[in-house]
């Protein structure tokens, strides 16, 4: 039985599950959920995620939601297919700070950013000029942490591609399109980093789709 | 050598990575770090977290930051000591929807209303009251889906205890004592759960550590 994804092209965390899916090359349903017209919030994603939120995902009988629970799970669960995405042992106690430090440092900043600066935008709506300011000091503190680490790691939680790392992407994505870009190449381990995580083949597969809508 | 936690018994997080070094049974050195004179922000705090925030943990070599990421870290590093705190296999990808749902979907209310009603109130503050009845109104909807979950689970990640509820205990036990406490109260399944792992030893352990203090 094939996995389900039930998602939107538009949701930074469902982008977050489809990454990590073809990173591992496996085999999936994209099930379109229409979040302006509610569908979030009725079956089938209900009954897979009590929260009514997206992304929903099924593999078999198992159903699980939060896009990051969702990564590690294919992470572990396919960890023989395609790229590793997690390490085992030691390292992977460093692999687990960076993704806290994604979820709970650069995360909140970049959702209140693509916010603002995106979705908004998409909306005909104009941006919070206050909201903006303050998201980019905060945003540009924790790049500067980044800077630093990755003059040490080629990649955040290790010294390969991981989750730490993968998270990142729809976020990175869309703020490229926006002023917060001159946060990015002020930094010149940052934008490395960006510029080799945003070209990688899987996530251009998930881009791809995006346009074929 | 023993582990280290730089951490105050007043921070939260610091709690939770507490509570997981007593469920196992394991010795570890603890060392105050004072946030009110911004000791966070200097050495030996620093060198560990970048962000200059506590807990920082300290494992031998080993050094880690983020308290998700070092209670991970204990139950898996630690797995034949104590309280298992984690399941392997599949039930353990559900176990992670638990733990990103107390990081994504009760903590961000919970911690406003902790600096509100708690941290303030020590502090001599008056709450706003507005940020109270808006982030009682979310906690309200997350323990909704509680009460649906603790119907069917005993425990929120599985039948047994681990990482999803502990992460919890800092927060309940500072909700239990302000006004909050009506919105557990109201919640059969959610106050049976909440009695039951606010009463377990070693988070006795942890409390009775602040006492002495
Ligand atoms: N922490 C969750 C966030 C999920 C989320 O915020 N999903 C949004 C779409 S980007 C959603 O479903 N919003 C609709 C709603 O909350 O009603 C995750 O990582 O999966
Ligand atoms: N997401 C972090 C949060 C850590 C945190 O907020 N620590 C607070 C104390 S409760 C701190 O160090 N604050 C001082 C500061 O940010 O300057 C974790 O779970 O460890």
């Amino acid at each position: 039985m094939v996995m389900k994804v039930h998602a939107s092209l538009m949701s930074p965390p469902a982008l977050r599950v489809c990454a990590a899916l073809y990173e591992k090359d496996l085999e999936f349903e994209f099930i379109n959920v229409n979040v302006q017209s509610g569908e979030n919030r009725e079956e089938p994603v209900l009954a897979i995620n009590p929260f009514g939120q997206i992304p929903a995902f099924e593999d078999g009988d198992l159903k699980l939601f939060e896009s990051r629970a969702i990564t590690r799970y294919i992470a572990h669960a396919y960890k023989d297919k395609g790229t590793p995405l997690i390490c085992e042992g030691k390292p992977m106690a460093t692999v687990g700070v960076w993704m806290e430090v994604e979820a709970h440092q650069f995360d909140p900043a970049a959702t209140k950013l693509q916010c603002e600066l995106v979705f908004k935008w998409m909306n005909g709506e104009a941006a919070d000029a206050a909201v903006v300011e303050e998201n980019e000091a905060k945003l540009a503190k924790v790049l500067d942490v980044y800077e630093a680490r990755l003059s040490q790691s080629q990649y955040l939680g290790s010294d390969c591609f991981t989750l730490a790392d993968l998270h990142h992407l729809p976020a990175l994505t869309h703020l490229m399109g926006t002023p917060v870009k001159k946060l990015f190449d002020a930094r010149p381990n940052v934008s490395a980093w960006v510029a080799d995580i945003v070209a990688r083949p899987a996530w251009a597969k998930v881009l791809a789709r995006r346009c074929q809508r």
